[in-house]
């Protein structure tokens, strides 16, 4: 259905309310009005990897982890897989009347914050530090929720709008100041690509301020959105972010004038409970009709829109309630969740063969972990398999497998009444009984999240430093200290340092959250059943890094994420070792697109991306250090030579002004092209191949 | 080695002790005497159904489970399999200079207090609600722990000491009233029992009073243990019930007068802090060296007796740490899990064909909840399997399931944001998808367990009534009232009343708290890979009839446990069913034992549970109802018809006065054989094959 048609139908149907039923419209628990046929309606769904907090549904890899696949068509046929079900269960619950809250069409999904310092506790729903992949994926995903009907599949949210990442101990009273260049350089770009290409339907506003001005009300965010990008869809503000404009912001006086503020700006949406002073304000003269109409128009567009009022319905009303879980999303989980996994290090010892690898020890608090599966924003997978039960399952009947907690994830022992350091003993005495050792660390959403949302220990939800818990570092160096060959595996949405166990240990897998199948997958890696072949979407930084960057509350880009860092970080942006060896032989082309040739010098078939970085040798406003322009997952067989052609950003050639405008940059421009990292004059750092390079002819 | 050879070396080495060192050694976390080459040694340790809260170890049905099952061989081979890993875990972690808590050779297991009120929150850690069964299997699991070597393989302990069955909520300040007739006919003889013939080396004093007396410095309780019965052991307090004497029984003055209390009384050990005052009573002239040193002196006799202690050491000392989880003891797991579950009703639906039963619906917050496997008490496995994941292992590349968690276990809503019941629509709309549904329900140890041990939601572990949570009731009505043929599995460790849902689902399986197998085993029997062969071990009743029972806190047996309740049960103790059709032809015999002629009329294979009860029609002191005097479990093949010879237990011949004195009773007898149940004139109740009767000699 058109835009232009839906909105025609909406404008009819607002029409025949009376403005206290419109003014109840904009509440995101909207009412039923039973004399217009108007079923009830909640708009607050989640969809972030997976239909989240609804009940049963297909569990993928934290967005983090969809980001490291750096695969825009995989990432959209598992939107598409989200979407699929979430019609499912509006299908099934709603002729139930069930139309509560995390069972509609409106997903608020996907995050796609920059995720600007390692610490974010929700940095681990975002797709990283890059504003290009950034954009990229969310446009993926976006299309793949929205789908090409006739009628939406679901509606999309592109979020938080704008600035947004931290701390979140801070948020709800928090004033980010960005540059008018850090705007357009790298928070902006992602949320103009999903209103232009990607037609999202929804852009949800920020808890925190931008430049003194709130983000649900921000007259420069709303110009930027509706004025310059043209969006046409409906905005929601963040859940009971319009209470925080005078309750934390104290930038109105009470709850009229905070509705009022944002009704006017545009905020069409409440999630929360301040739009129930809509009336108010209106009998006090402070809103006119026409704000209220404005915005309830906007909503039953998106209804219209969906297919959910009129007539006509939605081609999407007969989608059946068993494609929930059904064995092809299943396969995309587990597809994901491969591809998804980072080698960080490997001397050789992986991929490990059961018949010739003894007795395994499996040891650490994330080892037999459901919550180390998720993350959070999740729903409800009818099977998990950890990382443990996914290597049982591997070896069963081939190796012994000896199983220690090892610690508690975050708290100093296991048992209340025990002395700190409980299962120490019992971790290394499993070690000595073992041949190959796999320690299984990281976090969950209790040690990272979001703000009030989970019993995380620092409540705040964000990360204090970079190191694994204390009681996993004592771990870590009783177990090594045992001198088996030793697999680390990393379970975490953010850069973590193991403080120089990468080093000692043999191997390091980081697995991200990686979804309801991730102990499969990660037993397949561990074995050989397949080659990893993820990448970094964040630098993963050494703890020390810290120091050197600006402080968590300070937005600016300087030396912080892979563009602008000027430190040598643990692991860069885009790395990620296979076990093929695929090398770049050549590169040519022009601007528009390059092609490179490729091949695989290894002795094993293999995926991996083929990444190119530009840097703009001549222009002082530049970013210091190469940019991702564009990237290719491929596969290539042992010993295969194939060419790639592969599409460059247009941005990439430009610069942004202290004032925030982009303009041709000067060049000239070095073409980097290569596998597994950003920084490819440190190849021998990365291991992965070798790469070329190419300049890129003067504009 | 014989205690009197073990108290002498332990005279010897308490008497180059100072008066300090040895009131230190009568603490729980005893410390090390370096200069007599003591090491330090943590006397608490738990092994209730597995070697529990210290690092990975075999997970048994809990105990209430173990004692489904009416298997005291089986049993026995599961509490030497706990006492197994102990010694392995101790022989491990003791090298490593780790001593501490949970980690020593002195477990507090087995829990032999009588089930007096179904809804104690810790029944779940007993043996149910009759003596005799209780001794019978005390007995068993005492022998399977101290083994029959020349050192003790590890001390069980009996406990609580005595007459100790709730509330929770009360029991630091409670003083329980029984009649001698009740202690000497139901409340004393499995700890007599196990001292005298299993020779249980440690008894553990109860929180509460006992007619007035604190339970842990009891004259009358003292002068049955060692003055009657001969106990030679040691005593240990409940976990600061010392301090109860002062702080909450308000029977002492203070720590000092509490200390002399129990020290005089004959507590040799004090689990909590309070003996942290023994020197200072001492000081003050309260209690003599006399009485510190014969504490100390039955706890060395303890620790050499163990051969932690002299140069012999013990055999036990070389068993490897590969023994924890060893394939035997998971093995032994999975027969316990299989032989505890109930069959409470099946109208002919179960075995289920994985062939023939199509999409099949897992539905409620028991489905795939770990916690529902383990009860309290628990240690941790290195591989759990809930009936979901047992239920999609055995179909699978057959069936598809569905699966929908269905409600919250106790709370009302799943999500916090959401309406109560937001699982209810799926779950309907899972079994309308669905051609067999299985519901899957109960509690777990944060609905029924321990005082201040759980976050359980009555916080004092106590169940307020035999119903199911109401946010279950409401689950059940909706998936029934979608017509689909429905298996009921129940996962508790107490009487539930499924509240007229047993009349509408077509079958009721009760697996207790299963351990880590649960799953497997309840999908084996769901599938006819096994005949369910598990009896209750306690009444089912209807929840009415706590309305006709004393109050909790009434210690008398007046209508209470099958022997004296005199109402219609839901399902009487020793009732369960089979896929067989086993029948008693015939008993014939005498006092001592008698044989019993048994064939399975069924087309199926099955164990089943040949149970005797004795009535004495003559004596008004007996029990108005048959009682259980002896039992065996057996198997019968499809046809199969075998003659058992079971000995029938002395006691059952005798009464007890109102002044506790056991006399014999007057006869004459009626004997029931029978399987199934203990009511032998409801066979037609209980439908599970016919019964004889036979009248015995008069004496």
């Amino acid at each position: 259905m058109e835009r232009s048609k839906a909105r025609k139908l909406a404008e009819e149907l607002v029409n025949r309310m009376t403005v206290e039923e419109r003014a109840g419209q904009l509440r995101f628990d909207a009412p039923a009005i039973e004399r217009l046929g108007i079923p009830a309606y909640n708009w607050w769904n989640e969809g972030l990897h997976g239909l989240a907090r609804g009940g049963t549904a297909t569990s993928f890899p934290q967005a983090i982890g969809l980001a490291a696949m750096f695969d825009p068509e995989l990432l959209e046929r598992i939107a598409e897989a989200i979407s699929t079900e979430t019609r499912a269960k509006y299908n099934a619950l709603s002729s139930e009347e069930d139309r509560d809250i995390y069972h509609g069409l409106t997903l608020w999904s996907p995050n796609i914050n920059i995720f600007r310092d390692p610490r974010w506790g929700r940095g681990q729903e975002t797709y990283g530090e890059d504003p290009f992949l950034t954009s990229v994926l969310g446009t993926a995903f976006v299309q793949g929720l929205q789908g090409e009907g006739n009628t939406l599949k679901t509606a999309a949210c592109a979020k938080h709008f704008a600035v947004h990442s931290g701390p979140e101990a801070l948020r709800h009273s928090f004033d980010a100041q960005a540059s008018l260049k850090d705007m357009e350089e790298t928070y902006l770009p992602a949320f103009r690509t999903l209103v232009e290409e990607a037609g999202v339907e929804t852009v949800m506003g920020a808890y925190n301020r931008t430049n003194g001005e709130p983000c649900c009300a921000s007259d420069f965010l709303m110009e930027k959105l509706r004025g310059e990008w043209g969006f046409e869809g409906h905005f929601v503000s963040d859940c009971w972010a319009i209470r925080d404009f005078h309750e934390n912001h104290h930038i109105t006086e009470g709850p009229v004038d905070s509705v009022t503020k944002a009704l006017k700006a545009g905020c069409d949406l409440n999630c929360g409970c301040t739009y129930e002073h809509v009336m108010h304000a209106f009998e006090l003269g402070r809103i006119s009709e026409e704000d209220i109409t404005r915005s309830c128009v906007r909503l039953f567009t998106t209804r219209f829109l969906l297919g959910t009022l009129g007539e006509e319905g939605s081609e999407y009303d007969s989608i059946p309630y068993s494609v929930i879980e059904c064995p092809k999303h299943l396969e995309l989980s587990h597809k994901a969740a491969l591809e998804a996994c980072v080698l960080l290090k490997n001397d050789g010892l992986l991929p490990l063969d059961p018949g010739s690898c003894g007795t395994i020890g499996v040891i650490g608090p994330n080892s037999n972990s459901r919550a180390s599966l998720i993350g959070n924003y999740h729903g409800t997978a009818s099977r998990y398999t950890t990382v443990l039960e996914g290597i049982q399952d591997m070896v069963e009947g081939k190796c012994r497998v000896l199983y220690s907690e090892g610690c508690a994830l975050g708290k100093d022992r296991v048992e209340p009444l025990a002395q700190a350091g409980d299962r120490l003993a019992e971790a290394a005495v499993t070690a000595r009984n073992s041949d190959t050792v796999i320690l299984v660390l990281g976090l969950d959403e209790t040690l990272e999240g979001e703000e009030g949302d989970t019993g995380n220990s620092y409540y705040s939800g964000d990360k204090e430093d970079l190191l694994l818990p204390k009681s996993q570092r004592l771990l870590l160096n009783r177990v090594l200290a045992e001198g088996k060959p030793t697999v680390i595996i990393l379970m975490a949405g953010s850069s973590i340092d193991p403080d120089g166990a990468q080093d000692r240990a043999n191997a390091l897998l980081l697995s991200w959250y990686p979804g309801a199948y991730g102990g499969k997958a990660v037993a397949e890696i561990l074995f050989g059943k397949a080659s990893p072949s993820g990448k970094l979407p964040v630098t993963f930084y050494h703890n020390s890094a810290l120091s050197e960057m600006p402080d968590f509350t300070d937005y600016s880009l300087n030396n912080r994420t892979y563009r602008y860092y000027s430190g040598s970080p643990l692991y860069p942006f885009g790395y990620g070792l296979t076990y093929g060896n695929c090398c770049v032989e050549a590169v040519s082309g022009g601007r528009n697109s390059v092609q490179v040739v490729a091949v695989n010098k290894g002795d094993m078939d293999t995926e991996d991306v083929l990444e190119l970085y530009l840097h703009d040798e001549g222009s002082e406003l530049a970013p210091p250090n190469p940019v991702l322009c564009g990237f290719c997952r491929v596969k290539l067989a042992a010993g295969q030579k194939r060419t790639f052609e592969i599409k460059i950003d247009p941005n990439a050639f430009t610069v942004v002004t202290e004032e925030g405008k982009r303009i041709p940059g000067n060049g000239p421009w070095t073409l980097y092209a290569g596998f597994g990292g950003p920084d490819l004059r440190t190849r021998e750092l990365t291991g992965n191949g070798s790469a070329s390079l190419y300049i890129a002819e003067e504009k």
